[in-house]
Order: C-alpha cells, then structure tokens, then sequence
C-alpha cells in the first residue's frame, strides 16, 4: 500500500510518499514544490500543480492523504492555502488517486500519540518511524509524510485511541505511539 | 478588448465574458459550471477548472478578472472559496491569459457606482450596461460578469471616484455610474 501525503501552501508544498512493505514504513519519495518566486501568483500554482500531477503519475500512490484545515490565521490566509490545496486536490484528480484527508489533530496522534504535538515532535517521529537518518525538513516535508502515515496506520485500523491519546503528556505519547508501530 | 470574468464557488462557478465594441460593451458568453452533484469533491473542482480552461481557450480574453476575497463566513468557507478559486487561477495561467483582481467594493463601485450595493442592484446595472433582455441570473453569473466590466472600465480610466461614490446612496449611486458609461 502506498500513499502520497500533501501538506499545501501558496509559497511552498510538502509532499511526502510512504508505502508499507511487511509491517514497516518506508520512505518513497519526499520534498517541497515551489513556483518561481517572482512569477504571477496564478504561474506559481501552475508550477505546483504540474510538479504534483507530474510526481503522482510517476509514483502511482493508492491514495493521495490531506491534511484538512479548521483554523487559519485569518482569512486572507484561509485562501491562499485554500487557493493550494484546491491546485493539489485537482493534481490527485487528474491522475484518478481518490484523495482522504485527516484533521490536523488526528495526523499528530497517529504519528506522535498526542494529538497537540509541536512541529519538532512531528518531524523527530516521522524520522523514527520511516528510519530516517535525519529529521525531514522543512516542515512542509515531515507534514505531508505524516499526513501519508496517519492514512497507512488508519487503514490498518492501528490508530491511537483518541480520548486517550489527547490527554496524554508528549513524554508517554512516545510510548503509546510505539503499541500502534506496525 | 476581450475580458473573461469569474465567480469561484465550490458548488457553482459563475463566468462572464464581455468585450467592448466601439464604446460600448457587449456580451460574449456567461454561464455558470458545477461538477457533478454526487462527485468527490476533487473531481468537482476538476470538472470547474476543465471548464472554465476550455471556455478561456476557446474565447481567447486578453485578460481574466476574478474578485479578491477579504471576508467570509469562517475559515472553513473561505477554506472551500480558495480551493475553487485556485483551480480558476490555475485555469487561466494554463491558457497563458494574465490575471487581474479586484475587491468586491471596487467592483460595486465601478458597475452600480456604490461600493455597498446589493447583488440585486449589481444584477440590474450589469443587464443595462451589456443591454441585456433580462438580468443575468443566478448571482455567480452576474458577478462574474461585473468582475469583467469592472476591469473594463478601469482600463479605460472610467473607475468612480473611490470616496465619493462609497458615501453616495444607492439611489444617488446610478446617476453617479451614468457618467462613467463608455
């Protein structure tokens, strides 16, 4: 099973591809996307959504996994990502991968157990669980790879309990992540 | 000039083209395009964007007008707004068009020449500026044919005084668009 994880934004796109062989995690592919920086906001979606159809050709994923918003810093900043995760939506589409999308919350407890993690903890987890030697980086990266993991330990139905997790401190996250470690 | 005018919506895209002729303008084409009803969401918003690509090639503007979004109900509504005007922006970069915006107030003021109006005042100045038999219908149509007109008449340096034209009365408002008719 192989899923392709997208984590939007007008600047720059994280996107992360994992599959499962056996019961372990690995790492396909993963980087950023931008367009050229000084192009016509409309010529850097363009460059976003052909670099994403162009890698989710090439991958063939299963599923496209995204991470779905409720909160933004204000609206402005709802569209602008908005105006991404519609160009990412339409790449998925076009290459016909059905897309899931995950809550912010529950990426975090499926890769960190504690579903209000920070972002160094996403990144230091995604590490551990694909066998990284280092952290991915940026963000946008170790997001979209979470976002492709949370969707792989879902349909094993190995997702943390919910309740639980989110009373959980970090520090035990780590533990209650590694019971649902495939 | 040819200008092609668009009303993102997730559900409905409303689209206008108009041209101005001599000093006049004239309708080209208006519409509106919805994916299928029962569709994943990302398979609507590749039936808009193939649309609206297609209706932009075939039509040739010199240039595409889409509003600028600065409120919305909530993160959530301005999330769905975004995704679908990234999808028409991306529309138009493929076609090689350029990209113009304007904010909602500025488009009141340079089609019913006050920046309050209401969409069914925007509804009737827009069906007597392009001497339309009835008034275009639904909203998404007639906004997007404002978003054209507005761009045409600001090509032309015939955009109401930003100031007064806000301070007018929607009554007082249609004299004070009289004046800026091509």
């Amino acid at each position: 099973m192989r899923i392709f994880g997208i984590d939007p934004g007008s600047h720059r796109t994280g996107y992360g591809c994992v599959e499962r062989i056996g019961g372990r995690h690995a790492l396909v592919i993963c980087g950023s996307l931008a367009g050229p920086p000084r192009a016509p906001f409309p010529d850097r979606l363009n460059a976003i959504h052909d670099g994403l159809k162009a890698l989710i050709v090439r991958h063939r994923p299963d599923c496209v996994a995204i991470e779905d918003i409720f909160h933004a810093r204000n609206v402005r900043s709802a569209l602008k990502l908005g105006e991404a995760r519609g160009v990412a939506l339409l790449a998925a589409s076009e290459a016909g991968v059905p897309v899931v999308s995950y809550a912010p919350a529950a990426i975090k407890r499926a890769v960190v157990g504690y579903g209000r993690a920070e972002k160094h903890q996403v990144q230091r987890m995604v590490k551990l669980l694909l066998g990284l030697d280092r952290a991915p980086s940026p963000h946008d990266v170790a997001d979209a790879l979470a976002v492709a993991i949370c969707h792989l330990q879902s349909s094993t139905g190995r997702l943390p309990d919910r309740t639980r997790a989110d009373d959980a401190r970090p520090q035990s996250a780590l533990r209650s992540w590694r019971q649902y470690r495939p």
